[in-house]
This record gives structure tokens, C-alpha cells and sequence, in this order.
């Protein structure tokens, strides 16, 4: 048994714990209301992070910054709650705790909002040669390796070697894959010629390599053709229905034999549920933690899942709902209207039911596609309406300013500004220079 | 004898090739003619940063990308110039080559613009311990330190632990140290206690340890004067004329015996000369390059240092310049146009001569101190003076604006909005957690 972490006595309140604090466990940290219950949120970051814009991390039109928000600062004025910066380990479920890289926390209602992380899909080799863009410090890291192969390439002593350092692939057709690939031919036609007078850019190629039948799997048959249209025009090679098989560097074998040559790898082709120990194995479903339509986990009392990292299967949604932000926000905004409800005495639950307000996917430079309702549209009006209600949903109206001074800056200018190397010691990056310069 | 690096031809003219891209680097990379030269700059890094506001980085009033500028976009209109990402491992003065990471450079001029670092004064073992300000990556690093300390704070289960956690050592009282400790005196009133109101602030602690006689001893009597008085009202203890012997964490020892208790030590106490292989040892004088009055290096032709890094000795500077901006870039200036003059056909060059335009340092919010001619002032006053200088200081527009921006939001705020750990994998921070999982 650990010792006790150090959080105030919640006294005659009931606490719930709410781990992770992404789109849901942040929304239901807000809703949840302090006059009945106390709440402590534990995250391994201290900051919130807006993973729609990491591409534009990775591709140097954000900072850092700009899409994250400090989650002591989002709760400066909620009482009665508590931040921990720790790492969950498992729950002890009859006992009512959750362990703690801080201690172990006693909890009266649990909620877990861990989310996901990539999936390899049991090649864990590419986890250490390939980048993904699910947390700030990966799109930093895939920031530094975009970067860093225009610099190598002006020092390759080989054709060959140009054009490995110049191709880049992106495995993963989702709206992330199509968002970097686009980014990157964006890049590829107005920044880097300026950057790189040296280099000769038709070298470069951006291949996009996605196992399904076609990109944006997730929205419609007109978004996929359109994206798949413009993507086609801005230059970017895409493989369709294929699948990456393996990468040793810098050679990557797909399913259909063909093999790229390529030092820059980003693997954006699916999440897994993050794990969490202590829960019976028939609670999960393929790693997703099952729920019923209050969002409670089977087999357990006071043990809640939202989010990405649950399974809610209904009659309503007989194969689940998309792991996306609006479910995980709608999941939280009606499990703490359930929990207040209690609190208050009221016995009646609300069951979940998911409103889709629509996707909306950008490609590029003037160009994205909407699915609103019946409505299937693109270009310049869908590419407004994604910036519009990407700026609304970033938290902070500082971030809302900088974010927007950002864009406005670079689609006047055609100019990106933050192309820096961060480069902390030990990362990959001294990795590889050092191994370069055994090379020469 | 390397291969040669990928850098083309520069045919009838001369090249001129100069390592470091700091102030005194891309100054003179700047005011050399490209009419009559090649210029190739290399860097460890791709960008400019700009060293006075790393602090600000470290305490999170500005983002990395606020105070650094991409050597290739500085340099986008100029001609045949040519920027390297890489290491310089040896002058071979007899041929006329500088042996870099990305192979062998032939020059007809050198230029030895490389800086300095920080100067742990042989105890290696504090380069490890404590944190330092002389680079983005490692002003990152100390910020990440400063915000997980409070963290760390929360959860700790002794009074003791809070105590060490919560105490800042400073080591230096020259203007970073002086920054620094403002900088965190004003936190500790302003911000962290909105942050973490569970923790007890009394027990934050500032600690100023100054091996010299006084607070910045290159300003004024009146100016160290008033930083000392400044810096005591906002609660900073100062440890004058008391150097630090040795750092075991958590004891901090001090010359006169004394030992300090504490996770948080930051070394801005002494700056030494980036070594470069290959002159002979009597071209420097306790490690930096000595030069003659027209900045070439004694005992060399066309070898020239500029900088930090170098030494000139004369009538009018019978121990060097000081190791400032100002100096770097007025040296740069008048090397640029002695071999801009030289290229011409003018044989008359002219002796570098100093200008000390006055020196500034800001203590806090509100505060700052200034030596312009003979005038010495503080307060308010010079604090508007320091914002206005560095504001113009700064490369780019859009980054003059991003820092006028934060400025403005905090001054008006009391508030940073900018507390995030951005935590690469195997940084110093996640071996501490780990650490601290042990220790559970």
C-alpha cells in the first residue's frame, strides 16, 4: 500500500478524481460543480494541449504556446479543486483508490478521460524511427526533423542522399495525415525555395500512404474525393488502400512491395486506447473501456469512462462513437450533469446521446472540406470556417489573439517564421548529428 | 584530411567564412559586400538568439520564438551567401581550411565570431546540477525546472522538502543573475500564489550569492546600489562577495561556510571563450583569442576573431573590452569595412574604437537601472528605457510585436500565460520523476 498524496481533506463533500485532462476530462472538471463535490484532476503535463493544430507545430506556423493552456490557470477561480502533475498506476477498485506516481488517492467517484495514444500496431521498432504528433513534445521533435533534413540535405554528398532527406511520408490518411501532407506542400512551394536557394525542391516528394479505402475515412464519400483531388494537385503522391509493413531507415516497405526511400517518417495512422491497470479484463473492449449509456464503467460502480478511451455501445450506436473531441466534450458536459444531479438528490440519469455538429478537415493554403448536416462543401469558404472554429475552440484569449495574428501573418506574407531547431540535449537531434559526423 | 563540404564555387571572388552566429557574427555577415565576396556563416543552431531576454524565456514571460530569428530568413536577399548548420573542429591555418562536421571549408578570410559559454570555473560536476541561461534549449530546461519545483512542492510530505523545493539559488549577481532574481521576487508575489494557493509562499526563498563586491559590478557604484536596494525590498537575499564551492543536492555551499538548502540552482556566475582547435597557444590569453587593433589575430594573416570570444589589447583598453553586445557589434562593423575597403583597393584600414553607448538592466516590474554618459537613474524611468531598447533590438518585426504584445498583456495582467513544462523524452525532468517514483 503507498502512502497518501497530499491533497486537502475533502470533509463532508464527495471527491471525484478525474484522470487525464484532455477534451473531456477538462470540459467535465468545469462542469462539475464545487458546491457539492470536491475535485482533484491529475495529468502527466501540467497544460492542456490542442491536438487539432499539432501539424502546425510540426510545420512551424504555431508555437507551442499558442495551443496549449496551463490548467492552473484554466481553474485559478473553481474552489474546492485540486491539480496534481503525476502519472495514474492502477486503480484499486474495492478500496476506492487510485495509485499515483504522487501516492495514492482515495476517490468516491473516479472518471477516466486518459485518452489515446499512436498504435503501431505491435511494430513498437517504429515507434523509435518514425515521429507522430500526438502531444507538443512530438510535434517539436517532428518540428526539428523537418528542419533538420534541409540542412542535411545541403551537406548530402549524393543524389540519392538528397532524395531520401527531401521525401517525406506520412502514414495515415485521417485528418491529420491529409492536414501534415497538405502543410508540407504548401511548404514546399513558398517558403523552402526561399530558404533553400541551394536545393532543388522537385526533388522533394510527399508521399501519404493510407490503409483504407479512401482519405478522410471518417467524413464523406465528397469530403475523400475532394481532399484526394486537391492533395493530387499540390503535388502529393498518395497511396491508397496500402499500408506501411516496416521501416528500417531508409528504406519503407509497403503492403504492395513497392519500397520508398526516405529519412522522415510520421506515423499518424491510428490511436490506441492509453492503458490503465487494476480494471478486470472483460471491462475492455479491444483496449477501449466499456460503458454503459451513463458512461459507467461495466462491472463497476463510481468508475466512469469519457472520451476517446471508452466504448459506449448502444442500440443508438451499435459499433460505438467516433473517438473524436465533440463526443469526448459531449460525454463530459452530461456525466457532470448527472453527477450535480445526484449530488442535488434528483434519482433520474440522463443517457448519453451524441449531437454531430459536423467535421471539417483543412488541406491546405485556401483549401478544406466540410461535412455540416447534409451539407458537403470545400475550398476557400470551408477553409474559413475551419480557421474560424479552430480559433473559437483554443482555450485562452490571449492564444485566440496570437493564434490569429499568426495566420494572418503567414497567408499575407506566404511566410512562416518560426523555423527554429529547439533542440534540448540527448534528443534525437545530437543523436544524429553525432552519428553524421562519424559519418564523414 | 576531410572531404570537402558542399558549398559552391565562389570563382573570381574571395571567401569569407565565420563561425558563430551571435551578435558579432551576424553583424558582420550582414555588412559584408556580396558584391565582392563570398560569405558562408556556420552555427551549431539556425538561428539568432538573443541572449539579454533568455531569463524571460526561463520564467516564462516570452516563448523561445519571441527572442530567436532563423539565420535564413535574415539572410533571404542576400547574395551568395551561404548558411551551414554545423560544427567547427579545427582551423589549418597553413591551408587555408577550417575542418568543419559537414567536412572542409577553404577560406581566404576566417572570421571567429564563436561567443562564449558558461564558466562552471573547473567544477564540472555543477554543469550537471544547475541550470544555465546561455542558450534557448537551456533556458527552456530552467523553466521547466522553476514550474516543476512547485509541482514537486505540492506533494511533498515534509516541511523541509517544501523548503528546498521552493528555494532559488542564484549564482552571479552580473545583469542575468540580477534579472533573474527580480524576475522570480515578482513571480513570487504575483503569480504563483494565484497558481498554487495551496502552498505557503512565505517559504519561498530568493538567494543572490555575488562573488564580487558588488551587484553589477561592470555598471555604476549608484546603479549597484540601487539594484541591491531594489532587489532586498522585493524580498531577494543577498550573499555579496561569497562565491558558491560545491553543489551536492540539496546543500549548497558557500564560501564563508554557510550552506543553503535547495533543488533550484541557476549558474550565471562567469562566461569563458568557445575554444577552437588549431591556433597556436600564444594566440590567446586566458582562453580568448588575442587580436590586434584591427581585430585580426596575433601571429596569423586573414585570420580574424570578433566578439566575446577575442581580446584586444591597446593604449586605450589595457585589459580588453567588455564582453558585451555592444562591443561585438561595433567590432563586426569596423571589420566589415576594413575588408569591404580592402576588396576595393583601399589600403588604409581603420583601428576599432569603442563607443560605450550605456548600459541597462532591468530588476523587476517597474525597475530597472541605467548608465548613459554620466547619467546614472533608476525606477520607472529606465525600466521604459530597457523595454524600448530591447524591443528594438530584437531581429524581425513580427517578433518585435509578439514581445510588445506579451509585455503589454502581462504588465496590464500581473500575469504569464506561458507556465508550461515542454518536456522532450529523456530530458533531466522525466529522469526526476522517475527518480521520484522510486522514492514514493
Amino acid at each position: 500500500m503507498e502512502a497518501i498524496a497530499n491533497i486537502p481533506d475533502c470533509q463532508s463533500k464527495k471527491r471525484i478524481v478525474i484522470i487525464g485532462g484532455g477534451f473531456a476530462g477538462l470540459e467535465i472538471a468545469r462542469k462539475i460543480d464545487s458546491a457539492y463535490y470536491q475535485v482533484v484532476l491529475i495529468d502527466k503535463v501540467n497544460y492542456y494541449q490542442f491536438q487539432p493544430l499539432m501539424y502546425q507545430v510540426a510545420t512551424g506556423g504555431l508555437e507551442p504556446s499558442s495551443i496549449s493552456y496551463p490548467h492552473r490557470k484554466t481553474f485559478q477561480r473553481k474552489k474546492d479543486f485540486h491539480f496534481r502533475t503525476c502519472y495514474a498506476k492502477q486503480v484499486l477498485a474495492d478500496e476506492k483508490i487510485i495509485e499515483t506516481s504522487i501516492g495514492s488517492i482515495k476517490y468516491d467517484h473516479l472518471i477516466i478521460a486518459t485518452g489515446c495514444d499512436t498504435n503501431y500496431f505491435g511494430n513498437d521498432s517504429l515507434k523509435e524511427s518514425t515521429y507522430a504528433l500526438k502531444s507538443i513534445s512530438e510535434s517539436l521533435l517532428a518540428r526539428n526533423r523537418i528542419l533538420f533534413s534541409f540542412e542535411k540535405a545541403l551537406s548530402a554528398r549524393t543524389d540519392e542522399k538528397v532524395r531520401e532527406l527531401l521525401t517525406f511520408v506520412i502514414v495515415g490518411g485521417g485528418a491529420t495525415g491529409v492536414e501534415l501532407s497538405g502543410a508540407l506542400a504548401d511548404m514546399k512551394k513558398t517558403i523552402l525555395p526561399k530558404d533553400y536557394p541551394e536545393l532543388d525542391f522537385n526533388k522533394m516528394e510527399i508521399h501519404l500512404v493510407d490503409a483504407s479505402p479512401r482519405l478522410l475515412f471518417a467524413m464523406s464519400e465528397e469530403s475523400s474525393a475532394k481532399a484526394e483531388e486537391t492533395l493530387r494537385n499540390r503535388g502529393v503522391i498518395i497511396h491508397q488502400n496500402i499500408s506501411v509493413k516496416d521501416y528500417n531507415k531508409p528504406y519503407v516497405e509497403l503492403s504492395n512491395g513497392e519500397k520508398l526511400h526516405s529519412h522522415n517518417v510520421f506515423w499518424v495512422g491510428g490511436v490506441k486506447p492509453n492503458s490503465l491497470a487494476g480494471l478486470k479484463e472483460d471491462s475492455y473492449n479491444r483496449g477501449r473501456i466499456l460503458v454503459d449509456e451513463y458512461n459507467e464503467v461495466i462491472g463497476y460502480n463510481n468508475i466512469y469512462s469519457i472520451g476517446d478511451t471508452c466504448l459506449l455501445i448502444s442500440n443508438n450506436s451499435p459499433k460505438g462513437h467516433p473517438q473524436v473531441a465533440q463526443v469526448a466534450m459531449q460525454m463530459a458536459k452530461n456525466l457532470a450533469n448527472n453527477l450535480n444531479q445526484e449530488a442535488k438528490g434528483y434519482t433520474v440519469k440522463e443517457k448519453f446521446s451524441y449531437t454531430d455538429k459536423g467535421s471539417l478537415a483543412t488541406i491546405g493554403r485556401n483549401a478544406a472540406v466540410a461535412d455540416i448536416w447534409k451539407l458537403h462543401f470545400g475550398g476557400t469558404v470551408a477553409w474559413w470556417l475551419w480557421l474560424w472554429v479552430h480559433i473559437l475552440s483554443i482555450v485562452g484569449m490571449k492564444n485566440k489573439v496570437s493564434v490569429f495574428i499568426d495566420w494572418v501573418w503567414s497567408y499575407v506574407t506566404y511566410d512562416v517564421s518560426l523555423r527554429l531547431f529547439i533542440r534540448p540535449k540527448h534528443d534525437k537531434m545530437y543523436d544524429e548529428i553525432d552519428e553524421r559526423e562519424k559519418n564523414n
